[in-house]
């Protein structure tokens, strides 16, 4: 068989996890690989849903484009939340995932040949969407602070661009990006006719000061802008598979043909459990972003006592980027960090070129004993290499 | 936006059930559009579902290739059912439905400008996948009884194939291949290097004196096959969005790269469910079986009785697909149909071009008196046009 993924990366979780399996049996393995948070749906949800799994129509398909009642609820969430007006009924699809979302609004705009801008670091997944259909991601340099900036970005634009992709709060640095910056971006987009996709799954992720600035929220924005999130992060609930595009309408027409070629639909369990959430109440958000909080504070603690870590302070997200002083192989770092700590982080470089240095660390399911442990482990570590 | 989906169809389905939005709330509303079983997973697996949910595990992502013990469940029913020997590490993902299976292995698969051979009527969602990816469907006519034709196949090849499409049992016609028919067709692609994709979603559904033959049990075609396969159907389970694909070790290395990237990875509460329903006993499949047995009967004793229908008798599936005598625009039938009736039933053509002139009904979630109450619509219909 001749592959046409042949010279797509491998999925490096996957591949990581393979290479952890030696110690993921141990006692001590410590994973701050894989993005998870801590919680899970509140148990009047999955009381609700307990009850759904009696019902016939909670085993079948939902229509391609998500359950009328969800989409309904998502919109009134969305504008609480991220302050966006969406039409649930032609603006706005359930997907299996945000990731799901990313390469289906590829396959829907990505000719092949054409490129996409994305700052760089990026999520590793978004760059196999647009390789693997015949695309090429444009890496642009950030700012301080992983702030992308507008200036190369627009300058990396041509005729073959075929979006910008922005994820704000950002995975992998945590980056919550400012609403100057945004909307300089904004403005290239709409001055050439380009669409903005705008990945903002970890929307309700954010501390100390700052707040989240959703693109869409730009009336005259709408018709360039695709937004896209998910329930895995602030829903607890990233085993379900549920996320959402949003668009206007005639990206959503396009979408929907992706829609039923790739997916159908989303999983219909997974539809009710988010829809019971969103009607439960999300009090248990609020609990879970103040343990993220305490845990953000040890950490960036921790951390600052390390003197091979060089880290600037991000506002969003349970990640941290921080740069290894002298790294110049993230992969080989983490193997030995891996091998000597029995504890998994993630390698820069797979985040881009501009990640190459640096370790991504994701504290989301921890203990505060726990992240002390991970930071005494490294600590440990820096100190003999 | 300038859209890479433009000549692609909508969703035929999603786009039927627009139209017939208007009668779908009417009490007397009758769906032979939408493929689905009449049965639902049994209730101790709903019970151990239910308590599953307590568990945090079932909430966040399995690994991407799915819970090792479905797999390892899958490979021992796969081997009783289908008489194929599957290596559950190596071999086998679990993926979020059969649709999302096939268009997976197309991006696994498919360079642009290739050629995907398909005896026709086909499966719609196919063609849609192939064609997104910058492929083309070359259709092949069938024989009687709507079997395959490998002389066709085999003429239909040239440098630019890159794979051969089977789906047996077939939707949308019932048929069952022969396994000496199948096996003509893998002797040509073990011949020319080529992949074959069988799918076998449907591979339950039998009847009369019929056997489902599986091209992966000829151990000399296992490097060249590819099967696809579905809980949706026989579990009951469509709304859980969860499948199966099963090759090459080496191909199964290049989709869990499409894996990561379009699914990460099959919801996990929908692999638990799938698991449980394969530890806890399969009669109840043996009970929806002779449940479609009658109903098979049934329908196909009113539409004998239906002169303008003629209809060759199928040994698989919950479909029918009758030719309707003088019928030269299946689309314009159907929605003539719908009008009259407030019956949905599916167009020949969009299955092909062998499929005009056809209309596909499945039965599979009526009861006896509703199949009855369709006929006498359906027998209504054609004598007043």
């Amino acid at each position: 068989m001749r592959f046409r993924t042949q010279d797509i990366m491998p999925p490096p979780i996957v591949k990581l996890i393979d290479a952890a399996r030696r110690y993921t049996s141990s006692p001590g393995f410590l994973n701050l690989g894989q993005g998870l948070p801590g919680h899970v749906p509140p148990e009047r949800a999955l009381v609700a849903l307990r009850d759904r799994l009696s019902h016939p129509a909670t085993h079948v398909y939902s229509p391609d484009e998500g359950m009328l009642e969800l989409r309904e609820e998502l919109a009134i969430y969305l504008r609480r939340t991220s302050k966006i007006d969406v039409n649930p009924q032609d603006e706005l699809v359930i997907t299996a995932g945000a990731n799901n979302a990313f390469a289906g609004a590829m396959m829907a705009l990505l000719h092949q040949g054409q490129k996409v801008v994305m700052p760089t670091p990026y999520y590793f997944n978004s760059v196999m969407a647009v390789e693997m259909l015949g695309g090429q991601v444009v890496e642009v340099a950030g700012l301080k602070g992983f702030q992308p900036d507008p200036a190369t970005i627009e300058s990396a634009m041509d005729d073959d661009t075929c979006a910008v992709f922005l994820i704000t709060p950002n995975n992998p640095t945590g980056a919550v990006y400012e609403r100057n910056t945004v909307d300089r971006i904004v403005d290239v987009c709409i001055e050439r006719d380009i669409p903005l996709i705008s990945d903002e799954t970890y929307a309700s992720m954010i501390f100390d000061d700052a707040t989240h600035y959703s693109p869409r929220s730009r009336r005259d924005a709408i018709d360039h802008v695709i937004t896209l999130g998910s329930f895995s992060k602030d829903f607890g609930m990233s085993g379900w598979r549920i996320g959402y595009v949003i668009g206007p309408e005639e990206f959503i027409q396009e979408y929907l043909k992706v829609q039923d070629t790739i997916t159908i639909c989303a999983p219909t369990a997974g539809q009710l459990l988010a829809l019971e959430v969103l009607k439960s109440g999300l009090d248990f958000i609020e609990d879970e972003l103040r343990r993220l909080g305490l845990l953000r504070e040890l950490a960036y603690l921790r951390a600052s006592e390390i003197d091979a870590l060089e880290l600037e302070r991000t506002k969003g997200t349970f990640y941290m980027f921080p740069h290894v002083k002298g790294c110049e192989d993230s992969k080989r770092l983490v193997l030995d960090i891996l091998q000597s700590t029995e504890m998994l982080v993630l390698p820069g470089s797979i985040f881009g070129a501009s990640g190459e240095g640096h370790i991504r660390l994701s504290f989301g399911p921890l203990t505060p004993e726990a992240v002390d442990e991970a930071f005494d482990r490294l600590a440990g570590f820096f100190k003999e290499n």
